[in-house]
């Protein structure tokens, strides 16, 4: 393994693979093109062409969500789409942008729509030198079983906005009281486009680094998380270079965080490669 | 102006006005159509085609290096290259590689090989609040003259490394004496690819953040800057968003500065602009 090698990882979305999922003029989605294929039936929902899927269905953001909702649980049944139910994604062209349709969150990868999410270092320093606290990922979670995870992390649903998911997950996760989560500090975001078993996934994930004051302990009570351990940051470093212990994106994350704190050397062989290689162009 | 103007402005690049320049099997640099003909003629050195333009001088990094030195001479008289003749940069197909050949900086952007510079953020913290060091660049600088600029910037030049570079740069512009500018932390490149009227600025630029003490005043010695002035760093920002009075590739390192220490809102309109568009995959 090495750094480049996560990055690398993250980013194994090929355009051969896949055609642009498409409402009225504007890209939203990409579809690989066995989930294409998926779609031919529901000639009332989506216009499927060989170079590029259209949304066909008409009507207000209600209207579009249900008739996109059916195929979804059409695709439930063929096996193709696990349904989470209990979350949905705004379908948007840009992010700010009103939503075209609502998507439950397992369906987003099938769709190749972009994903926003919310990821926190909460970081240490005892003596000079910095610490993270980490957590391990339940064995039940969906995606990335038993994997090592920031303190705190979350996809934001339809409805809520950066900050509110960031406190919200800070609660939920880990025990942080809203007045500490409101002193993270916003510091960029990370993006990825990436192949998985279920289609792409388009993801930007805003960043925060939040100082937690030495006699906080993180506790999980949404069952996400099993334990949290604090860990120094070099360790941690060694740990990402070294092995798979790490969610895919959390690599990505901790490589920006030590990026931005002078963790890695200007020296380093793969400086370039984290420095560049954390962001994409957005289109 | 906006920030994204800025951004914008940085990447020009438009693939279809170049083709690339290769040695072996691989990339060194992009050339305008233009300068790609004006080579014609120098046959020994290169040969150019309608689709590449190869480099076939043959010999060590001393003898190809005078042989396109020779080249560029003429380019001189031909008044499509200035040369500095006081500084030469490394050709390479990657960072860390060994050099294929050493080119007068004022060649640079005529070939289109990738470049790299260093640039500090020189900040202090009065009550809690951020201020940034900015220089005024002076009238004679041959780029980018009387704009704003960092406290300290620079071309690495061959034979010198990063973090030497660095401060060298730091006594040269700002009188930063060494064990200061040793404590400037890396945090990251932003990159970019631009056309100018000479040809291609494909830019990589490390950035390092000092925190200079209340009690230091830089001074300039070499001419490049004018003067300095301490600025609250919202100050700047509102200036880099209203006008185009920074350096064009000053603007997107205050930007990065501004992101990493949360200057930037969350919910700015052009929060994703920044955190994606200041770093270009690096081919």
């Amino acid at each position: 393994m090495s750094f480049a090698d996560h990055i690398r990882a993250c980013n194994n979305y090929d355009p051969a693979r896949v055609v642009p999922l498409v409402a009225g003029e504007q890209r939203i989605g990409w579809l690989r093109h066995d989930n294409a294929a998926a779609l031919a039936p529901f000639r009332h929902v989506f216009a499927v062409a060989p170079d590029r899927v259209r949304l066909v269905a008409q009507g207000d953001v209600a209207s579009v969500s249900a008739a996109v909702d059916e195929v979804v649980e059409a695709l439930v049944v063929d096996n193709r789409v696990p349904k989470w139910r209990n979350e949905t994604f705004d379908v948007m062209t840009r992010w700010g942008d009103p939503p075209i349709f609502r998507l439950d969150r397992g369906a987003v990868p099938f769709f190749g729509v972009r994903a926003y999410g919310v990821h926190l270092n909460g970081y240490r320093r005892d003596g000079g030198r910095l610490h993270l606290w980490i957590g391990r990922r339940a064995p039940n979670k969906r995606v990335a079983p038993n994997k090592l995870d920031n303190i705190v992390a979350g996809g934001i649903g339809n409805g809520h906005g950066i900050a509110a998911t960031l406190v919200k997950e800070c609660d939920e996760e880990a025990a942080i009281p809203a007045e500490l989560a409101r002193r993270a500090v916003p510091v960029g975001a990370v993006s990825y486009v990436m192949e998985t078993r279920l289609g792409i996934r388009d993801d930007v994930l805003f960043a925060y680094d939040l100082e937690i004051p030495p006699d906080f302990v993180p506790q999980n009570s949404d069952g996400e998380l099993v334990d949290f351990t604090l860990m120094p940051a070099d360790s941690v470093l060694d740990r990402i270079r070294t092995t798979d212990d790490f969610k895919f994106n959390v690599n990505l994350i901790i490589l920006d965080f030590a990026l931005r704190h002078g963790l890695i050397g200007i020296d380093d062989p793969e400086y370039l490669d984290v420095a560049s290689g954390l962001h994409r162009p957005l289109d």
